[in-house]
């Protein structure tokens, strides 16, 4: 379940492939398309396929809105319009599709969006590789003291050294008994003749949640900023955070503008309660706010303004 | 397709039953039960069903956390907390079921919530009922000059009394024609025995947008909740705010606590992008800002001083 | 709403590009891309974009079921392996998206599939377009007696030319009173200066069920297969089934292996029930029935006999 | 994470519970409410609620159907006649909440059906109990030789006890190794208070896929149903399908006529393809057949002869 040698050679055939298409194609994207980004120790990430680009959110919404939409200036503006006030359907006509290598432990977080389809190896027909994830000694955090599912400081020297040698001795010895129950070779041929193995679907239950699973990942452009909204933010685990991250800036490629849009309006942007808008409203001198508003487009700074101030 | 005297009779008898259950149950909640809420000219709300209660959410976060929640002092701080971090899933263990009467173009505004079940009267199979949607003089409002799907001023006297008539008048004279067309009375007879009917799924094309049809709708909280955030809106369509702002309040009546939560971090909430929030950050007096904070838990303070405190 | 001259350019704007991709590229779908094809009487499909081909459906497959799929001799054996045995997943993993225009009736049918993304032209928005499905003659068929969803024999002479008078007159009034209430041209400005219109939201409930609208509806082919088995259906409506029937052309020339497969397992299959399965077994001649299974594989052959044979 | 007292004293105390409510109730799903199903080795299922009865199915066909099920003789007919035609939307209208431990390789599996809620326990949050399961000797079946996923004879004697054996030691190995890297005891207290613990997040993968996870999980009749056709069914791993079966004992407590449509048309029912339909019609004696479909309603035998009469 590696990359295999068979994989690899799939991936250099498609990555030499040029068709002619008359669907819309983004040549950022097209440079990276079918190529695997390594993360983690044994992790992997690579676009396999995508529709649509920025044009197609804005060729969306205009169906929607008609001439209505003729009044906005440009595309961006549009992207960034229908970004802040949640018209999320247009972001819906773009799709992704991943070639993702990940341990499982970070599959059972990944798999809890719902909104995608998934096909991942399964360990019921098919044998799994002798790889797990281990971590780098700068990761292994401590529990944190403030936040339930927090990290707090490194661990080292000694401690550090005994964490990874327990993960690594655990991981090797539940895979070698895991090719001992099963008594198959990677052909599948038995490695005792005079006896019978396991069936690889109850073997693999020795096996330990960093060993690494592959699945082809789809999803939506909405759905996809909802992941990255979730799992590109400073509280989810690091491991999960590093696919987020690449991901984020493969998204980057793909719709530019979408992306600016969903870094300012989605993920460096605050919720605040009915309460907190109220207490900004008493307390905000509304001219100092005003001036530091500066580089926003007037249409912004208007919405801005009639929320804060006090009415 | 009124509520038939028959629907009134399942409503009432419905309403007499009393079971006894283990289930969490709603006091509030159960003495509305099964009771139609009359809105607009033909219009009906009524919750059929429902599974659980505040403390199911509660329940099913602890589920999630483990003892990690034991630490929250009590439902209510816990609850705010899921709004407020958007922890959704457990919303989405409690469930409602209303039966609705609505105008076609209502419905169709309502249905593009995906995530719900539906059960829509068939107008393939059995005939539409004589009732469209007049609105009140005092809701026929002008095109607003600002904003595109908003309403601008009333429109009054014979301006008013013309779309009236017009509205009437089409409505009518169509569901007459579809009468004819059918060539059925109520009970499935022919009107005039020496011709033919056309069929129902043909017929009811000539029908307005206007005539009211009903449905079943199912959904979970979270979901509902995401709903009420789009059609509770100011800037939802009037016929549908309404529905909406009945739901709330029974919404209100059937989880009061995770209601106040949804109205104090997402009904009152306010979104700002990264750009405003560091404007926020440069130009408020973060003094008189927390004095303004008066009433907040502490924990939420803390939250939001992290936030604006200058980096 | 018409396709409008701005959409016509950008139609054949859109078919006369050409771009270099290393995506699956299928030349039977690119030659019809962007190309509207016209049915009913103001109604378009046309397929805007694409993910996927045939080999993107073995390629999931075998990234799940991994060296356990090496045996199945090729595609085409794998693709119908997988539909005959309902392992939906890897159907998923193509995409496509539609631009249709449609009359409200049918939307009203279409909308209820959810799994599928849609941008919808709006008349909160805009204006819609003078434009009804008015039924040829040949189909303004009667209820079928025997059918309480299906139609019986065709309406002649004055009866269809009744139906058809009262459908057009009332569309066009319907229509003419909008404008009159709308009070707008189709530029936005006033046809009578003195007075105001109403507002479009509210306009358009005058309007009947056969005005046409248009969307972009996209999915993924498992939900295409799912929409096909149901409206390609002979117990469809005759004005959706249209729709349908072209779309699988349209899936034939881009996925034809796939497409096969679905004629052949699901749309031209047949479900029985336990007690008949028990029914087939006991009074079923297997010698004379394994004969005319003549040209099935020696699998299909296998797995069909095994069911079969009395048990 | 196993049943812990307090989760016993919970359960205890919803069990003794009563309410009076106007919901649909069905006694026999109250007298096992709340109380737990033991099953593998240390799995538990029970349900936390429902909504809904077999009459709720029925009263919302009748919303869609409106007049035309009247001629539907009765309540039976009528969920037969919509379990028959894949008519499925009614099923929905009930629901269904479980609370749930089960191995993770078990819930790896589950989690695959999207359209459900769920709330699992958080090993980021919380420290996983001591529990894995391990598989009775009678399980544990080898690899089958013609089906790659299924299983074959079982192991006996010296094989058995050497896999026992190492399923046992690796975990409480890994297990071991976890309450070591955390240092902490059930109180979160430091088990060695001179060094810090490794973050919960991270040391729990260390831990083998057999070990119990829990969770809450609500999904609607006709997703349950779908659940049950896959996981029920005999080619499902031993360990899913023995959740599976109880599940559907359940729902025969709940809804048994919806149920028992269920199993005949959709768990008992076999699906061929449009050529062994054609070789059934030219083989079959319809004589000999229709005799063999006695007991059958009349509406039935109808339809299937339909099918099947050389056309």
């Amino acid at each position: 379940m590696t990359v295999s040698r068979e994989q690899r050679a799939e991936m250099r055939a498609a990555s030499e492939v040029s068709h002619t298409t008359k669907r819309p194609t983004v040549s950022a994207l097209e440079r990276i398309l079918h190529s695997p980004i390594e993360l983690l120790d044994h992790g992997l990430l690579r676009v396999i396929d995508y529709m649509g680009d920025d044009t197609s959110i804005v060729q969306a919404a205009r169906v929607s809105y008609g001439i209505g939409t003729k009044n906005v200036r440009n595309d961006r503006g549009l992207i960034r319009y229908l970004m802040r006030h949640r018209h999320t359907t247009p972001f819906e006509m773009c799709e992704i599709k991943f070639h993702v290598k990940l341990p499982v432990f970070v599959a059972r977080q990944w798999i809890r969006h719902r909104t995608a389809n998934v096909n991942e190896y399964s360990a019921r027909y098919s044998i799994l590789d002798r790889e797990f994830y281990i971590p780098k000694q700068e990761h292994l955090a401590t529990q944190s003291k403030s936040n339930r599912q927090g990290r707090g400081v490194v661990l080292e020297g000694e401690e550090a050294e005994r964490v990874l040698q327990i993960l690594k001795d655990d991981a090797f010895t539940a895979y070698d008994h895991y090719v001992e129950m099963l008594n198959e070779d990677e052909d599948g041929e038995p490695l005792d003749p005079n006896r019978d193995g396991l069936a690889r679907e109850l073997a693999r239950m020795n096996l330990p949640l960093n060993i690494y699973t592959q699945w082809y990942w789809k999803t939506d452009l909405h759905n996809l900023f909802h992941f990255l909204s979730l799992r590109a933010d400073p509280h989810a685990q690091y491991e999960i955070r590093v696919y987020a991250e690449y991901m984020l800036e493969i998204v980057e490629k793909w719709v530019p503008i979408a992306c600016e849009a969903f870094r300012d309006y989605r993920l460096g942007a605050v919720t605040f309660s009915s309460q907190v808008v109220e207490a900004l409203r008493k307390s905000l001198d509304i001219g100092a706010f005003e001036a530091a508003l500066d580089g926003l487009s007037e249409r912004e700074v208007t919405e801005v303004l009639t929320i804060l101030k006090t009415q």
